[in-house]
């Protein structure tokens, strides 16, 4: 039978999904930070996580439908903010598409989402609807890979600008925001589930969200990988790298 | 502007769809039919495959549901009875648990699902949800690469036969019923679309439905390429094969 853990078990149980299956460990984020990419394999990476980013607020606008107290919807919508901005050409996904143009890729062909893998597709709309479908407290545990982002951020940014010259301080202006906002959103998600995790059933199906959501970051590199790495087998209509 | 097609030329259209997407081009197949997989390769293979397979009663219930006349529903329910069968160890399900269990795999974990790759679950579910979510005709439509499976049903068994000793005539039962079955039920869904997707913008959601379709089945297999052949990345969880 599984036990009942302490919050303190718990949160290490959380950190040591993040430990084992966060997206840091993938072969193709070496890659990237590493300065081996060639510029097209950086552009199918900021094409297809375009895709994650812009769903997010979806995402995002799904759970805070389902929370019932307005103190916790203030501290979610903010997410939405962040992600949307207060007007056109600011927040998140605005800052994704100066990366993507500081690539040289076209916005509307960013935006349309043509170019991107299918794997992409369906494992982000998975997240969507997890989020959608689950209970709440699985939907915002499933958010807590962002625990495990300031680490990741810091390494790209340097491993990008030191290795890259077709990247410069502007054009990675969306990581600089998310080191501040992904460990307030993060915070506020552990302690929600540290504290609405009361029975060990709900402590596996928190621990489980995060698990899956670590799953859904891992497909997107290992779709990529498989594209434009090794052995480079692009799908049948997705982005054809030409530099 | 979209121009309305003829039935004739839909029916074109929707054949190009499958000559140039369908998962008969993919390298993974070539693999398969040849016999240049271990077995372990083709354990996974079929473990994955298995997932399909037990979600698709389910996604043919949902558009069973959504039929609005008792002709079109007698005709979709017969999917329903082929995969589950009249009784326990019937239907192609059963068939398919034939096939892991003459791999050797156990068809508790097979059942269990718990070794799939994630992308797997995810390009699934996605088809499932498609089929909830989109119109009766783009549901229809989607399952239309029913018209491509028996060319690729038939050198699979001749394939498989021939190269493995690990298959045999009994455990690959799952083919042989799929040969008569599947075009039954993809001449019912091609006349359904042709005399359904009467404008042209039905008529580009039935190509699109299909399209989508078939990155479902692609998907699945630039998974198991990328896991399991090169370069061999298995996710975090999934099936490591032993043989």
């Amino acid at each position: 039978m599984t036990e009942l853990l302490s919050a303190a078990q718990l949160e290490e149980r959380l950190r040591h999904v993040g430990e084992t299956r966060y997206h840091h460990l993938h072969p193709f984020h070496k890659l990237l930070h590493g300065g081996k990419l060639t510029k097209g394999q950086v552009q199918a990476w900021a094409l297809n996580r375009y895709y994650y980013q812009a769903s997010i607020p979806r995402k995002d606008a799904t759970l805070l439908a389902r929370l019932d107290n307005a103190a916790d919807r203030r501290a979610w919508r903010q997410r939405i903010i962040d992600h949307d901005g207060m007007k056109e050409g600011e927040g998140g996904i605005a800052r994704w598409l100066m990366l993507t143009g500081g690539l040289g890729l076209d916005q509307d062909y960013v935006e349309g989402c043509r170019g991107i893998l299918p794997a992409t597709r369906f494992a982000v709309d998975a997240y969507v609807h997890f989020v959608a479908e689950r209970s709440v407290l699985e939907a915002v545990a499933s958010s807590l890979t962002e625990m495990f982002s300031p680490m990741i951020i810091a390494n790209r940014v340097a491993g990008m600008l030191a290795n890259y010259d077709f990247v410069s301080q502007q054009t990675l202006a969306y990581f600089q925001n998310r080191l501040t906002e992904a460990p307030r959103d993060a915070d506020f998600a552990l302690a929600y589930v540290k504290h609405h995790a009361r029975t060990p059933e709900q402590q596996q199906q928190a621990i489980a969200a995060l698990t899956f959501k670590c799953d859904v970051l891992w497909v997107q590199l290992d779709a990529l990988y498989h594209a434009y790495v090794a052995p480079g087998h692009v799908p049948p209509g997705s982005f054809v790298p030409q530099e």
